[in-house]
């Protein structure tokens, strides 16, 4: 919604915004009357750069939408993540590090069992060993179709990315995978006609994979689903006038933030002390750097109240090395929430921090959701983000005289 | 702005909706330095139950605009108010539960008096009693259109509703009523080509009215206003994947839940006691209910402030019933704020509480204009409501990966 406005109306500058993302950072008490994980986390440094910070809380998408990283990534960086939504296709084949191409179509693939009538017996083909899958995929790699070159990345355990590189080939394509067992894979087809010959080119490798696995054991055919194609973002070039970086472990994050023209950085191990260091290192080189830290999610997502707890406190414990850096202005942030009494990602708004000289801090010593509840920021969309991080870094120009 | 999305993303569900809407909730305090109808009322169970909810407040159409209860619930039921507006001919006929087709152009009708010279002297005929209005419309019933199918219902004092009933026939017309005395009864014109033929059947109607009333006293004329057509909703069923019921006594409020889908369901008396009997009784049968509460609105529009707050402690004590079906989600709103201190409808924005399992509680022990300024969700749009209800009632898919 502010794309076109920001492209006219910001401003190079000398100035540094750093932007980190604690995935998942949201919570819920995991009692009733209790604190959520961050209010729970013991948090010295967070709360005292809250205390000359303003605060708010950020909605991913929109009221009561449960986002998945890649939208809330999306909102975070600016873009409106409805109208630019990411297939899952690309993804799956973002998250394994495969650069997808403008012209590219994606699918998320998994290894499956089918019987000798041809039904569904498992669709994950018994969660098929990483190790297995990997030399399946081997196999799959030399299906040839006439007319596209073909790319399949192995994910984890049954799954794979399914990349057809051609031109002209659109991707409003139906699913294989029936969702069920018991029936057979359905034929793939196309819901344009300009995807037509996608459809075709999919059922003809389809053909082969089944001749070709016919053999083999436990998983014996394959299903496609979530046929996708890149979204084309504006770059933070070309709407923000900046010169941006990403730091993360995780191929989703840095995916992403190469949609959005971000150079992604080497990280040298996987933890958040070597992201930091990263961090430190290209400190000089670029103007813009989000920072990814996926261990909060992970532990929300599995349902590890403590082990979210420490992962914020972790945080915290690195982050007066950030600040050491003396950067023009702090975001910290969440993509969204995942509160471990749910066990999975949710719509509850997230905490946000934002740090700069010429903020009009609350003066609320505290970094929490209720805290942040009467933050100044008030509930905000996410896209709100980076326009308040651009306008205290002094990269906004005047509205109108 | 949301329809579309939560077409695609809401799931069935087995999980429960409770909306209680009072109309008029939100108050102003009637002195300065004073606490509001809400705020003074002695509401124990309200104040338990916030404690253990999400509070925030809702802005019905958006800033500093004053809604009618029409536009005030359809956006809370998340239809945008302003987009789908809502004639007042159409609110008219809803109003005394006349079931408005597709096709019908329905008019708001009062009968008025004019001297010899076709000049009016009163708009309203001395506010005609009811029973006499009844009788009068009983003349205008015999008045035939070719064409057209025509209804006159008696609505209260000098008014009624109109409906015209046709293939084709467009509402965009101008209005009988001059607004003023002294002036003769207007030609209707149309606006559009389409709504010509309409004009034409209307002011045939005038014209035998004219003729067939000229010798009664005091009313012996009618005038016809707010020409609407019957806005299409998607229904509760198709965008959320409820099976909504409606509990309320008056029929405006029962026209619209019918506009969205709802099932209005009969209640055995006046009371709100009789709305929380129709309640449990149904409860099985339903998985959302909009329970609407009349009484605090006429307080506040007839500046009776210790009445609105007498009419919420009234709700208060009966707020048990509810929590003993145990609701998965429990809304408790207004459709915009009465506030007695100015007889009238106002733009303040209006407290709401949500309550469930997976809310985030922000810890405030009591329910009143303040304290929902200080609350999780914040000032949002009244459209938001719904979305919320469904995130928290589980019927609401993730979007994206």
């Amino acid at each position: 919604m502010f794309e076109s406005f920001f492209r006219n109306q910001t401003v190079p500058s000398q100035t540094k915004i750093a932007m980190l993302i604690l995935d998942g950072l949201g919570g819920l008490p995991q009692e009733p009357g209790g604190k959520t994980e961050l209010e729970t986390a013991f948090t010295p440094n967070l709360d005292a750069l809250a205390a000359r910070s303003t605060l708010g809380l950020t909605q991913p998408a929109g009221p009561g939408i449960t986002v998945g990283s890649g939208p809330g990534h999306l909102a975070l960086f600016g873009y409106d993540p409805i109208q630019n939504e990411i297939g899952r296709g690309v993804l799956e084949a973002l998250g394994v590090d495969f650069e997808v191409g403008p012209d590219d179509v994606a699918a998320r693939g998994n290894f499956c069992t089918i019987d000798h009538d041809g039904l569904l017996t498992d669709r994950r083909a018994g969660r098929l060993p990483t190790e297995v899958s990997k030399k399946m995929v081997e196999l799959l790699r030399t299906i040839k179709v006439e007319g596209v070159e073909l790319f399949i990345e192995p994910v984890k355990e049954h799954r794979f990315a399914f990349i057809l590189r051609g031109s002209g080939y659109e991707a409003d394509l139906t699913d294989s995978d029936p969702l069920i067992t018991g029936t057979a894979p359905l034929t793939i087809k196309a819901n344009t006609p300009g995807s037509e010959k996608t459809a075709a080119a999919v059922n003809e490798f389809l053909s082969r994979a089944r001749d070709l696995l016919s053999d083999q054991s436990p998983a014996n055919m394959i299903l496609l689903r979530g046929f996708a194609r890149f979204p084309t973002l504006p770059t933070f070039q070309e709407i923000y006038k900046l010169n941006p970086a990403a730091i993360a472990v995780n191929g989703m994050y840095r995916g992403v933030a190469r949609l959005a023209g971000m150079q992604v950085l080497p990280v040298k191990g996987t933890t958040l002390a070597d992201e930091f260091t990263a961090l430190e290192k290209y400190w000089q080189t670029f103007d813009f750097f989000y920072l990814h830290y996926k261990k909060t999610d992970t532990c929300g997502e599995s349902g590890d109240f403590f082990g979210k707890v420490k992962a914020i406190e972790e945080f915290d414990a690195l982050l007066p090395r950030l600040l050491a850096l003396q950067p023009d202005v702090v975001i910290i942030g969440g993509d969204h929430s995942s509160p471990a009494l749910l066990r999975s990602h949710s719509w509850h708004p997230v905490p946000l921090l934002l740090n700069a000289a010429c903020c009009r801090p609350e003066g609320i010593a505290e970094f929490g959701e209720r805290a942040c509840a009467r933050g100044g920021l008030g509930v905000i969309p996410a896209t709100y983000v980076m326009p308040l991080a651009l306008a205290h870094a002094g990269r906004i120009s005047k509205y109108g005289a």
